[in-house]
């Protein structure tokens, strides 16, 4: 029955040959990897307002228009980061995600904060994306009679999880058309509202009043006047524009060849796109005076204010790909989280089943844990992106500078290894080198050596193999670049953690350390097993002493199926075991066994207290301590009702009786199902 | 450690032999027996006066007046059934609960009807006495710094509960001191209280002015003139004074001899002090003009009214001893609840687990199930017995009913017996009589007859010895008066099933057949489990053609283990699967079972949709289908970790393997624990 609903949802199962790769064109790929970064256009804006109202609210009408240089700085912001992770695509043809860029440069630890980092950011991100495209769909509904749907944000963001959760348990082929379409849309009717807005606004006329809705503040603070410190809290707010902008460089081997330099170009594409729309939407935002409100978002509003009379229809249009946009960058997690933990699993860091494909080629545990993590989010958080924010940028920061840092060290040992291969023709020697340098890379961490040694050898190997010549020899201008990329999203990073930490921040600052921590702990129990199981040293299968015991309540067809069984596995050591509770049913017992007995040996305990479990328990000690036998099976005859409610009726004291056998040392437990009729 | 919890919460073990019995005296008796009938004073007369302000509140301000002659009838009832209780002590001196009385003369079913109608009693015995003494002890707080505890009157109630409950699972020993002391503390002071409340009114002065909360109405009805309806409303509200009157005549034989006529007194005794007390309370609300409110119990009112001045503290010595009856009531039912369901249990009706003398001898699984009910209870009605009074009495007039129709028929069989007896002198022919009379009381439930023959025959040779001669020759008044307790009993449960349906006893009247249908389902399958589990006809131990298949993940110590043991389980028949999942790792475990599988047979099964499982079953099917053995042992490697939450990190296949296997027809499957060290 469950395999059928399974099969149902996600259809039947895939073999492993069909695990074929599409390679994409730079128009496709801009859409497949830039919905995350685009769709973050949906939100920022409106979270710098939220910050700014709360000097509105203080009095200081005119706090709104900071929303333009805040917006400024975080477009230069996105240009350094933008052209940073371009050396990535060079350096890491690949594919460098901040995990792998981490770890190979800076270490184990590095890498796994990064990993932390980057876990924590998918989870938000499927968090923020669907409570944002619910609030998309909430805008549209008001002052229509569909404006009750404001009361079920969290079920209907907990739906677009479970149905992007079960499309991606089925197996979404991460085909060009279907991203293609709601993004080129999105990219359409956002540029087309941008000309149409400024047109709206020189030609046809001023800003119409916006909707009397009561001003809402960015959650946790107070009405308070203009400070440096409220300023860098909107712009920490307004940095949830720049997430995702790394996905390009994560998946540099999905693009047609030559894969860096068409993935270099896109990253550059959808940068500039990027900065055309949040800018576009910040300017709208302060031209049309649209304030943040409880039930509506910024863009509703102005979209609703500009589209009117004939053109009214189009409002429609730019909600509905919206919130296909935002549906679409939750998705990319979907891909991107169980791929990394698949990754740290592979790794041992993360339990083993992690690493599984599903019959479907996915990996349908992480994409479980996920949907469950991000529903959890948005019901804790009652599907209000804006609550959601300031935990969000702190773990996309972190790792943007740990993998830039990285970055740094990267050049700076390409830069070693040309400058030894300058002074010494000799190649092996260069080989040397650098197999002494990358050990140095993990001397602090003894016992995590032997993945990072792994994981090492093969990137290594990569990258030696599809290493680009000129980006090699560009080391000096790569080092800079990357250097004034890692110190920008560091600093960006302080100013989130200080501006936000009371906001919500602390939770991930508190969470990552504890990631690193269980990963850690994971991977050492993971060694220590294997070195447990190692079968150096053991000797031959040796023959194993062995003992049977059956417990009995009586004489009955399924104590004897259990003892027919006990004989058939011991051809000489089988003791049958009965607990005296009440005088008259043992001697009925005995007289029983001399026909039924079959030569196995009766063994009748006394139990003053009428227990069960303890008597059986005391003679297995005894049995053990005798050392006559290395291994005591007990053979329990167990009942398989018909219906599940007869089970309370039957088998207790073998439950009983299981449980405080579980798990003891030499002792094996063995049932024998005897199946009842009705 | 679970264990040395128990041992600190519920004490160490009891041998089988420390059971003994207390006989009681009449005034002992009277203090064990009649503390849940004499509790019912508590809420009795308020019970009426929340129905009669139904009325008041349509503006009838007389209404409350009606208290009084309600009250009466009241008492005119409790004479009847007291009355009619007294020939059932003399008919069974050795207890004669309503389930054995019914059934012994109606037959099983009305037998089961009784039984559910007294465990559900019993249920709500406990939830009504703990909300009504816990109304008791926020009323006394009322007005004083302590009045925040009426908002965690559920949590109080729970507390009780819970301390009754491990009381009762330590074994309190119903020894006459502890249930003598509350007992007779509440009588006196009630008594005083009733006393000193005429002397008050008629000496010192009139009502005061009762407190101006807010009237409180019986729940489920809105203001309406006085009717017939209503006042027979009011009157089933009422006959909540009734319950607990029975208790002695099922507890005769813990009379010192002559047991009867010991009972019969103390009976007697009860039913004078409880219409005393019953009246007095109503004509004390009358006189004092105190109306039913939200915080405060009546008692609790017209006590604060009367007791002034220099006796202002009396009003907490009946607080305090209100409160003490109402638990020492509820304590009762957890002397009761077990001792009828394991009664139920060994006749077959229960699961068999409520028959077994738990290691401090009380039956503690019966004690947890009361807990658990009525705790539940407590929490749906939020721990206000006002609303749980409307579903109580249902149960107790149905099992009063049941009873006094059994006495009837007991008196019209031994009339019979008596006739035949003075007609012939012949003794056999009396006893032939009597067994054919027997098996004609179950003829329209031949499936349950072997359970009734059997308590038939008990109880009747039980009776042959105890019966009382006087008794047994005054059979013509004896029939007069239980046929009269039967019709008044029957009566009021049309009344209450009537008047009370809409407000609550719906429930209770759709629980009492469901249970009954519970019974009778679990009784007919523990026959047929009798019935097939029989030796007859088997032949006696066959042995078994037996193979052992033991599915590997590859070659580690974990898997060296389970060889060895299935090795010794069987000389010739192992095979070791593996699923093919990756070429080369199969190509590797080919190479080392050279090594390793010591003769062992590897087979190596395909697996094109890396599934583990779905190979594995097809195999074991296709082994089955061959028909070379009879049972097939699968041996599964398990690890068994150090830390709990390492088992996450382990096990996950052979946790589906093992569901998979669960219960399939000729499949053993057997963990052999293989444990890690950290």
């Amino acid at each position: 029955m469950a395999t059928s609903v399974k099969r149902l949802l996600v259809g039947s199962p895939k073999k492993t040959e069909q695990a074929v790769h599409e390679r994409l064109t730079k128009k496709t790929a801009l859409a497949v990897f830039s919905s995350d970064a685009l769709s973050s256009t949906a939100y920022a804006t409106q979270e710098i307002l939220l910050v700014l109202a709360v000097a509105v609210a203080a009095g200081q009408l005119k706090a709104f228009n900071y929303v333009i240089p805040i917006s400024v700085g975080i477009a230069a912001l996105l240009a350094v980061v933008a052209i940073s992770y371009r050396q990535t695509i060079f350096a890491y043809p690949s594919g460098g995600g901040a995990y792998i860029v981490a770890k190979d440069n800076l270490g184990v630890y590095p890498g796994l904060v990064a990993a932390a980092a980057l876990l924590v950011d998918y989870v938000l991100t499927v968090s923020v994306s669907i409570s944002a495209g619910v609030s998309a769909i909430t805008s549209a509904a008001q002052g229509t009679q569909f404006d009750w749907v404001y009361n079920q944000k969290i079920a209907l963001g907990l739906v677009f999880i479970a149905l992007i959760a079960m499309a991606n348990l089925r197996g979404v082929r991460e085909s060009g058309a279907i991203f293609a379409l709601p993004t080129y849309a999105l990219l359409l009717s956002f540029l087309f509202m941008l000309g149409y807005g400024f047109f709206h606004y020189f030609v046809i006329g001023g800003a119409a009043p916006h909707p009397g809705e009561q001003l809402k503040l960015a959650e946790g603070y107070s009405p308070q006047p203009i400070t440096l410190f409220l300023l860098l809290g909107a712009f920490s707010n307004g940095c949830s524009a720049l997430t995702g902008i790394e996905a390009i460089s994560n998946g540099v081997p999905a693009f047609k060849s030559p894969e860096s330099k068409n993935a270099a170009r896109t990253l550059v594409w959808m940068a500039v796109l990027l900065t055309i729309m949040f800018l576009g939407t910040s300017v709208m935002a302060y031209l049309y005076q649209v304030h943040p409100s409880q039930k509506e978002t910024v863009i509703s509003q102005f979209a609703r204010i500009m589209f009117t009379g004939p053109m009214a229809w189009f409002y429609y249009v730019v909600q509905a790909t919206t919130t296909l946009i935002l549906v679409l960058a939750a998705n990319t997690s979907f891909a991107d989280f169980p791929r990394l933990s698949s990754l740290l699993a592979r790794d041992r860091f993360l339990p083993r089943q992690l690493s599984n494909r599903g019959d479907r080629l996915v990996f349908s545990n992480g994409i479980l844990i996920l949907a469950f993590f991000s529903s959890l989010l948005v019901i804790a958080f009652g599907a209000d992106e804006n609550r959601l924010i300031p935990l969000y940028a702190v773990g996309v920061f972190l790792s943007f500078t740990l993998s830039q840092a990285g970055m740094v060290l990267h050049w700076l040992r390409e830069r070693k290894l040309m400058l030894e291969r300058a002074s010494a023709d000799d190649v092996e020697q260069g080989v040397e080198v650098k197999t002494r340098d990358e050990s140095g890379g993990v001397k602090h961490v003894p016992d995590l050596q032997l993945a990072t040694a792994d994981i090492h050898a093969s990137v290594e190997s990569q990258r030696a193999l599809e290493r680009d010549a000129p980006a090699a020899s560009h080391w000096k201008k790569s080092i800079v670049i990357n250097a004034l990329g890692a110190a920008a999203t560091f600093t960006v990073l302080l100013v989130l953690i200080i501006t936000k930490f009371m906001h919500g921040a602390w939770v991930v600052v508190m969470i990552i350390p504890l990631l690193v921590l269980l990963f850690r702990a994971i991977y050492s129990h993971y060694v220590s097993v294997a070195k447990q199981l190692t079968t150096e040293g053991l000797e031959r299968l040796l023959p194993i002493k062995h003992t049977v015991v059956v417990p009995i309540s009586g004489i009955h067809r399924g104590v004897i199926g259990a003892l027919r069984y006990a004989k058939a596995i011991s051809d000489d050591n089988v003791r049958a075991v009965y607990v005296d509770i009440d005088e008259e049913a043992t001697r009925k017992l005995r007289e029983k066994w001399e026909e039924w007995g079959a030569g196995v040996k009766l063994v009748i305990l006394p139990s003053p207290y009428r227990s069960l479990v303890r008597p059986l328990l005391r003679y297995l000690n005894r049995l053990r301590r005798q050392g006559c036998t290395e291994v005591i099976t007990v053979v329990l005859p167990e009942f398989v009702p018909a219906r599940w409610w007869q089970h309370l009726l039957h088998n207790q004291s073998s439950l009983l009786l299981k449980g405080a056998l579980l798990f003891k040392r030499g002792i094996v437990v063995t049932s024998i199902p005897y199946h009842l009729e009705h």
